[in-house]
């Protein structure tokens, strides 16, 4: 009876159906009472049309709501003007697909260009062509921010390269990749915080600031206070504070009352790298887990994250990870998909170094027992395991930190200390045991001369100490590898590193 | 048939089953088979001793694992020796609750000190007593970790002042009350993510290294690399680098693309203080909304999330903020359902500055138009709409950042920005619309010589600007708030403040 009935709310039908019965019992007339009716439904539509439905993209793009008025807002990836229509992509930002939005040609506006914000009202219906289930054909389009494509660095029609568009920290959010990228960040942060929250790990937030000064002094960062409130030769925290290389100490201090803790955050090198693996500031994800009996309570962790997070990730960003999977290392997803089927295998460090030695290829650095495993021999490793992620155990003693787990064999000497290396990327993970044992412990850092330095570290094995170990994963480093991404750059938002931090 | 069949798993009754069979096929003799079963059971008894279930004390006290043998490792937290029996409480950190462990007395060991760190095996049985629903009949109790009481600088039947564990970062976790307050701060964080997920924001990590300076100069930390790489006249990031007072300008970044994009992690002011209100490092939660029509856009979401992650940490952390609210602020809970009951009032800051003019009480601080509300006066304010968080809004102009949006009102010229101010606390969370107009923005900007610096951010509005704004909200006032907490030290791991950096 009213064409335009499917679109108006339900409280507006209501009132029109209220109106007619009281119209019909107030005019005998009922001619009189169609013309009031007339008036009435106007002002209703008109009502309706003020108030439409405020959708996103991805919600109008589910088809859920067909038929119905809407509103969305937006920016433009495509123009293209006809002769009786205007058609439009508009997108904003919930995901990688746009919506088409259909208007008469008289819709059409000279600031309607790529990359402009728009907002459209207009109706949701099924679109007539194949590759959109859903357009919205348009009864008002407004320009809500202009953008001039001649200033503008991205154009319509060209391909821009990951180098382009990362010379451009405060607009490449809208390029198709990297949208996408931050897209499948933000779903596998939730996934690993998902992981470990289902599997009753406790949170912590460590600090950044710290006065320790662990692993490696040479690549820390030093914190003071720009401004003159304080003087040069005063330490605003009354020591040294540096940025944190590693939550692990902190999170030993909370293994001495939770059985399962993690953090997730930023920790930072002062390494003069630009490198396509090193950043000044990266993401690390990094757990300790409590009355640890060997190295496979934490490799199972390890395994099991990485597992969870990828698939959480490849089920919930379909369209987001395939942009990578298709266009930016084509035949990646297959990679992927092997590391999801298979089981990681477990090799000792000792027999990594026999693999090494047995193989023909060339080294530039050595690969006797007691080196570094170097980018190369990781390299041929991960490949000679059949291009899966493969774990490494049972490292010299003398490679391993103060608080790696002596294991006490000889004459080759280890420490309980395990790496992932994945395909592409290198090393993903490192983890260890960490020496519970007070007398062995003191003993160590005696000899490094850090026996006081770290007395509060020696308290937690004074007092209740148990068996325990961790690990910690670059997140970077985790995206490069189930994305393909070349580039560590690429897959962090304000990437910061050596001679350079935008914005 | 066989009483300890209970608490054998599955496969071994299987396999008791398959020898009785095989036994009876080939000894005619139902004697000889008889006395072989018995011989096999006491070798599987003895199997399954060696593999009893693993529980966490949370899943032991649930009593779903009633019957079974099980073995539960933690940390001791009372010792009573009897007579025939000895009695411990141990607690792993997965809730405040201990498990009740009874051992005949032999098992008691004088190493079983408060603080020691323990293994028990046994069987869990209903607990004879009110108490507890749940307690360990122990078989074993084996010392993982011993713990000196005259040394452990927690003593057992001392109740401990926030003032001492504080001295203690290392060890204040095994305390009921810090342990209570980081499972709460773990489940907050964890609801705060939820609420931003459900509700369509992406999470974006902001960067906390930055070159930007913006609000005021004085309170920034500096970055430099503190290694011998580089030299005092050369910036590792080839500009000066500074700790993120604010992911703001970074998120504005992403809402130039995305309608709804949040960030959660530390921030940093280098403020010579040791108030009870104020960090150096600090966690902040900070959204930004694109396409908004005003300030309600954001004050919806500002008081959404707080009753989200309000209601998620009452119903997910009962006993643990049952221990706040009847030791640490007896009393606070009725506060805080008065906030989870009734809506936020919102108030003009030229309202609020009516409300203190027109009061008895006589402030410090001046109370004229154009004036900063202090903490005196946010406290008026505060009880002047019953004890309820409350909005302010429309500031002063001449107050607000170059980035809020003006009103372009007068005489009274403001600016649409927002505060929450919230009982014990004062301001929670500070928010505004953001100047998205370019020439308004740039005139600003000039004025205040900071067209250069800023050209990025103008460029924000240059290309595709859409009315926007948004919000930061400090995390651990949010919990000072919720608990009753007064000192913001005491609801973070590891505080971070003028003169005090420990670990």
């Amino acid at each position: 009876m009213f064409g335009f009935r499917s679109f108006i709310p339900w409280e507006v039908s209501k009132l029109v159906a209220m109106f007619q019965a009281a119209a019909q019992t107030v005019f005998v007339s009922s001619a009189a009472a169609s013309v009031y009716r007339s008036v009435f439904l106007v002002g209703c539509r008109r009502y309706c049309k003020k108030t439409p439905t405020k959708l996103r993209i991805s919600e109008a793009l589910s088809g859920a709501e067909l038929g119905a008025d809407v509103k969305v807002q937006g920016w433009v990836r495509s123009v293209r003007p006809q002769k009786n229509n205007v058609f439009l992509h508009v997108n904003d930002g919930s995901s990688l697909q746009s919506l088409q939005i259909v208007g008469q040609a008289k819709l059409n506006d000279p600031l309607l260009t790529f990359g402009s914000a728009v907002e459209v009202t207009g109706i949701l219906k099924k679109s007539p062509h194949q590759k959109q289930p859903v357009e919205l054909e348009a009864e008002q389009i407004r320009v809500v921010g202009e953008c001039n494509p001649v200033d503008f660095p991205f154009k319509i029609k060209d391909r821009h390269s990951l180098e382009y568009t990362r010379q451009l920290p405060h607009l490449r959010c809208r390029t198709n990749a990297f949208s996408s990228l931050l897209r499948i960040r933000s779903e596998a942060a939730a996934a690993i915080h998902s992981y470990f929250k289902n599997n009753g790990f406790l949170q912590i937030h460590t600090p950044i600031i710290t006065s320790n000064d662990c692993e490696g002094a040479g690549e820390l960062f030093k914190v003071e206070p720009s401004g003159p409130d304080f003087s040069d030769d005063e330490e605003f925290f009354s020591v040294p504070a540096f940025l944190t290389v590693s939550g692990q100490l902190h999170l030993e201090v909370m293994s001495g009352a939770f059985s399962r803790v993690y953090t997730f955050g930023p920790t930072f090198r002062a390494e003069n790298s630009q490198s396509r693996r090193h950043l000044a500031e990266f993401f690390m994800v990094e757990a300790e887990i409590s009355f640890t009996e060997s190295l496979d309570d934490l490799t199972k962790v390890m395994e099991d994250m990485f597992r969870s997070a990828t698939e959480h990730v490849m089920a919930r960003c379909v369209e987001d990870v395939d942009l990578f999977h298709r266009h930016v290392t084509p035949g990646h997803r297959d990679a992927v998909e092997a590391m999801l089927n298979k089981s990681f295998p477990v090799i000792t460090y000792t027999e990594a170094i026999d693999i090494l030695n047995r193989s023909s290829e060339r080294f530039t650095f050595p690969t006797d027992w007691g080196c570094d495993l170097m980018t190369e021999h990781e390299k041929h490793l991960v490949k000679h395991c059949g291009n899966l992620p493969v774990f490494v155990t049972d490292y010299p003693y003398d490679l391993k930190p103060f608080y790696a787990r002596d294991n006490q064999d000889h004459p080759r000497h280890t420490a309980a200390a395990v790496d992932l290396l994945v395909p592409g990327v290198g090393e993903l993970c490192g983890g260890s045991l960490r020496e519970e044992r007070l007398n062995l412990l003191m003993a160590r850092l005696k000899q490094a001369g850090l026996e006081d330095t770290y007395s509060w570290y020696l308290d937690l094995r004074r007092f209740g100490s148990v068996p325990h170990g961790g690990f910690g994963l670059g997140f970077e480093r985790y995206l490069q590898c189930i994305l393909g991404v070349d580039n560590i750059k690429d897959v962090i938002p304000f990437p910061r590193f050596s001679h350079s931090c935008m914005l």
